[in-house]
């Protein structure tokens, strides 16, 4: 299935009026509908579905469009629950991080963490690790990784093998690896880190690959090809290379979904986000340009902001929501793509925390200004749209989180 | 004495008016009123006591619920008293911080500040410690434990000695060493920790144990039973694991303040402090269901939140405070037991200091949100409701702090 979205959004939004029933949107809308979880409540179901579907005919503007990825947000994100324990709500780890750059492992754990999953490790070097440690005693961070510069040519096979075994006691409690942030291109290194996602890759465990992990795998694509839980994440330039390895061609910007989809589907169904103005997200048989909020992005021209590093760790944590609520029978979707899921809800609340922070910081937006609001944009915001009155009927009581009363707004 | 008390807090919550006068609840305020400490002023003794016993019949309402253990809080908690020298309002010793975990043993130790000690060490491996001391200036940190993959076999013997002196000059200067937070399970690290904990009885100070500390006495209970000092906090899994090691059984949710007062039994009177949904407490003689403020913690969903890392540190600051006052006569209780004393008033304020920062933070609350709210609940929330004017002449100056305030306000 493929869902053709144009690039150039401002141009989506002044011609949708024209182009509701047209095939595009239409078949958009269906597949945002049949992706919506609301399992748990039949009742809500039925309702949501009919009134989802009474509203394809009412999509005449941008506002309509936008709430379709906030319900698969809501939809995927589990309730705050007092008798769950510490870890049920994700685990996440972060591969990445060496003698230069520090930040990016920070930004992307410190991310996971705000967003709402439970624990956040990083694998970094020694070097990096003290320096992370630093920025914040929230993270979980382990010295393991070593570079070509500190190891004799020699120990190199021993020391693969004891980096390897340091991640791998830890492999089978990770909901997702997001390999790549800060991780240089240290060949050694990239060696051991391809030693690991082959074993995450054995155990199961969703990999998403950003930045230098991007590097590292189309240099060598088959560590990814035909995994269905590997996610990649480029930016402009990163798909272009991969568009150049991978399709041996240009990259098409008048047919870019088609693109994408075909990107996906040639490396075995992998899932790609291709950030940009709009993001373009395909697994290889679906494809979604979810351009959402790009009225408010355009407006305060957002562009090149480093909300998109943040990207990768925000599909990992809404990934690893969305494979536990399919694996317990909680999500009712059409797609059954952990992988899709979060990243439709990774791309909505990253382009809506960025618009958040940008409002209040204008041009000197910086990323951890986007990060401060990864809360106040999941739970507050959403939620002030609220008419309590109007939902008060659906609550068995006031106790509902905020979560669940904004998903409750979604379903009336 | 057994207080039953319900687990499911929304059921007491709602039936609590029609309970009122059964068992249960009317045994849980008289066991609270009992142990009540207004110590000081006998005439201030007797208003209370005779107001509180009048309140039992008043009790119709969570809000009444409440005030217990916010007395308890009250009355344990020195008032500030210019005269007095750094130090006497407490010194806490946390034993932890490891290669991969920092984070814990730093958030304990500031907590213990925040909360009103005066000094706070922090004991720890050379790796640990100078990321420790980078977190904040205001903690004391000793670089002094080993681990196996720094020590050389023939070394151990000597280095464990070194530890245990090292650790030993400063053990009568501490009122409560606070065992566990990132304390690692490294094999010879356990072992040296073991021979700490085996002094600080022998000195009788007060021993906390938490996270990986309760791994280490899991596997060898004689390191507490028979201390009626030491004050075990497991969360859901490491109760688990106690009970099946102790009790040898599973857990039993339905009679759970029974099984709690068991278990503290079997141990030899230690105190145990169940960490969940509610907090149950119990030194083996008296078992209560501190489910305070569950109303307001069933409203946020908090759930797995990391408020309950930060336990234990409360438990050690308001124990010693508890074990001073009770040592100086002034605290007139039925329960002698400063660890249970310390318990129920630790479960108050980090509940308390938790629904706060969830207030503000939702779903993005992290542990440095809710330390940043243990003053403010403490001294600023109790306070607003005070009506100053009716307060003043009880007051020689307006120089007692927000505490005795609050203390003040408890007693007219």
């Amino acid at each position: 299935m493929l869902i053709k979205h144009g690039i150039n959004s401002g141009f989506v939004a002044r011609t949708c009026l024209y182009m509701l029933g047209s095939s595009g949107v239409l078949r958009r809308q269906q597949f945002l509908i049949r992706s919506l979880g609301v399992g748990g409540c039949s009742d809500r179901n039925t309702i949501t579905n009919q009134k989802a579907m009474q509203g394809i005919r009412k999509f005449t503007s941008r506002p309509s469009l936008e709430a379709d990825a906030e319900s698969v947000l809501r939809a995927i994100t589990p309730t705050l629950d007092p008798n769950r324990h510490k870890g049920q709500a994700g685990k996440i780890a972060v591969i990445g991080g060496c003698r230069e750059y520090t930040g990016a492992p920070y930004f992307s754990a410190i991310s996971a963490l705000k967003i709402g999953a439970d624990l956040s490790h990083v694998f970094c070097t020694k070097d990096a690790a003290s320096v992370i440690k630093s920025y914040s005693p929230e993270l979980i961070v382990h010295p393991i990784l070593e570079e070509s510069y500190s190891v004799r040519d020699g120990d190199r096979s021993f020391i693969s093998e004891k980096v390897l075994a340091e991640v791998d006691k830890w492999m089978e409690r990770f909901d997702c690896l997001v390999v790549g942030p800060g991780l240089g291109r240290d060949p050694f290194l990239l060696d051991c880190v391809s030693n690991i996602m082959k074993h995450a890759r054995r155990s199961n465990v969703p990999i998403v690959i950003d930045g230098d992990g991007l590097f590292l795998v189309t240099n060598c694509i088959d560590l990814v090809s035909g995994y269905p839980l590997a996610v990649l994440t480029p930016n402009i330039n990163e798909y272009k290379r991969l568009v150049q390895k991978v399709l041996s061609c240009e990259v098409n910007d008048e047919d870019a979904p088609e693109q994408v989809l075909s990107l996906a589907k040639r490396i075995g169904g992998v899932t790609i986000l291709r950030k940009g103005r709009s993001d373009l997200i395909s697994d290889g048989e679906t494809a979604g340009g979810d351009d959402i909020s790009c009225d408010t992005l355009d407006e305060c021209e957002l562009g090149s902001l480093p909300y998109q590093q943040l990207l990768s760790i925000s599909v990992g944590v809404f990934l690893s929501w969305a494979r536990q609520k399919i694996k317990n029978g909680d999500l009712s979707t059409s797609s059954r793509n952990p992988a899709l899921l979060g990243c439709i809800a990774a791309s909505a609340l990253m382009r809506k925390a960025a618009s958040l922070a940008f409002e209040n910081k204008k041009r000197s937006t910086l990323t951890t200004d986007i990060i401060e609001c990864l809360g106040r944009r999941i739970s507050v915001q959403l939620v002030d749209a609220v008419d309590f009155q109007s939902i008060a009927f659906d609550l068995p009581t006031f106790r509902e989180t905020s979560i669940s009363l904004a998903y409750v707004m979604s379903t009336i």
